[in-house]
């Protein structure tokens, strides 16, 4: 074997993969996308209003959520999953996503597989108010399986110094408002894959259900005010992300009477998962926390009122994150 | 199984690798950085001197070279090879790089690989100049062989808007300025194990050679004046990617007895890779291209001295790049 097609790397394929994509990716190029399809980096600029604008990126994967994906041979979602876990840290701490760049990696290309997968990221990021800047799919002959495929990405977001979320701006008696997830997001499918085995093939659909994309609405809730620090809910559940968002020394008082968790968490627990590793692992129906001064919550439930807030908590001064 | 470590997702081991990297890559926070580790994003200022900045981002992996590095259970260059890839590839469109992402895959962590792996992309950002803003250790237990790896990343730059280099300014009779490679960089890899076989082994060394990093020189030039395009040189080789800083219509016409490449090249070669292949899929030598002025050519290459800057050609208004 002498030639780089010989070699299992399909350079033709690769040539229509990138045009099969083209329409897509510039799809979300609304406006001031500087730099052309197909060349070395594409950007933007920073927006009106910034004075002191700080870039923040954030990176993640979709997973072995992926897994299921290719059991159900059903790609159309996993963009949103990608988008969502990237920019949704990024709304955490209060940025607006700017760019995004994916980077696909496969065993062989699949022409329809993965125009799939790159237009489900393009959806995403234009739901997401982003355009798609750049990417890469990477064939990786002889190290994965024909078949095989993972997805991770970038997103480069701004905020306001000073405008920051975070820890330092958490007081005493602030609300945890959550804002439900509908279904599993991008997180735990390594437990669930052992858990359900082959039996998992019978409730794919349910659990490759996209993951729902909070920033657009983060950011409608911050600008109504009184948002002072955020949580994304991934691995490690709400405990471990909300403890992320609070100052050392305080906690919060979560009563998980406050909401139902969505019917695929009962599911899973079924198959004989601890109710104390489902809340260590999944979301259980809260993909997403806003920290909120208890005085200004009205505001924020309204800019989110598509997911569903429910005040779930206050913040105390006793350490941890407690659940009742 | 019903706990996540039973499900092979080594919590304790994320906790520990986590912990091990987090000087390495606080090192890389010089100054500026916003945000801590552990924290949901971390970002920086724009340095001053910017009007009107353009902020572009640009993503790759280290691909199939990461075999190599498993056979050799050498780790300390492949974050040369991925912040290398990224960073020359925001260089060819004149950007200077901000903050840096990596996403590492593994089938089952190893605490001191991956610190090492980490450790070798935090020393490459410092290098490029970038801090490692943040990072996705990913474990896919029962998708990835427990021993494979996958490293991608991406990066965010900036250009002043008006500055960025490309075609739109590069004019006939422009010098093509080439920057050498000492050896494979990160592509061409997938044709190399196909070539091989097991006979890889007895070349790891030099096949591992870490990539150089162009970028700090590349703004250097850029800053000395003159240079109107730039090409980074990696799959589909220097007629590849230098056709794509051409405009439509022109040409380069390449005298490749300008330079010698390094002896790695024989060695590929001379396991039956036809000289055509060989240039369409390896840089041979020249890791990035700068498409000069030609009466200020003498700058620049004192800019970019310390990667031997050889003029091998010349902008024609011939379509296509030709080799002699």
């Amino acid at each position: 074997m002498t030639s780089y097609g010989e070699a299992g790397v399909d350079l033709e394929g690769a040539e229509r993969h990138v045009a099969g994509i083209a329409d897509a990716v510039t799809a979300t190029w609304a406006s001031g996308v500087v730099g052309g399809f197909g060349g070395f980096a594409a950007g933007v600029e920073i927006p009106p209003g910034y004075q002191r604008p700080v870039l923040m990126m954030s990176t993640d994967g979709v997973g072995t959520k992926l897994e299921l994906a290719r059991r159900a041979d059903r790609w159309d979602g996993v963009g949103f999953d990608l988008v969502a876990m990237c920019v949704d840290d990024l709304a955490a701490v209060g940025a607006r996503p700017l760019g995004f760049v994916d980077y696909l990696a496969v065993g062989a290309l699949n022409i329809d597989r993965d125009r799939s997968i790159v237009a489900s990221v393009a959806a995403a990021c234009a739901e997401a108010g982003c355009p798609l800047l750049g990417g890469e799919t990477a064939e990786h002959p002889g190290v994965m399986a024909p078949d095989a495929v993972d997805l991770a990405g970038a997103v480069m977001g701004v905020v306001e110094r000073g405008g920051e979320l975070g820890p330092h701006r958490v007081g005493i008696g602030d609300l945890v408002i959550a804002l439900r997830s509908p279904n599993l997001r991008s997180n735990g499918f390594s437990l669930i894959r052992s858990v359900f085995g082959a039996d998992i093939d019978s409730h794919l659909d349910s659990m490759l259900e996209p993951s729902v994309i909070y920033s657009p609405d983060v950011m409608r809730a911050i600008g109504a005010g009184g948002v002072h620090a955020a949580a994304h809910i991934t691995g490690g559940g709400l405990a471990g992300n909300l403890a992320r968002a609070l100052p050392d020394g305080y906690g919060a008082e979560i009563d998980t009477g406050t909401w139902e968790p969505p019917p695929i968490f009962d599911v899973v627990a079924s198959q004989g998962v601890e109710r104390s590793e489902m809340f260590a692992t999944f979301n259980m129906g809260v993909g997403f926390c806003l920290i909120v001064d208890p005085l200004q919550f009205e505001p924020v439930k309204t800019a989110t009122a598509r997911h569903s807030p429910t005040t779930i908590g206050v913040i105390t001064s006793g350490g941890g994150v407690t659940r009742s």
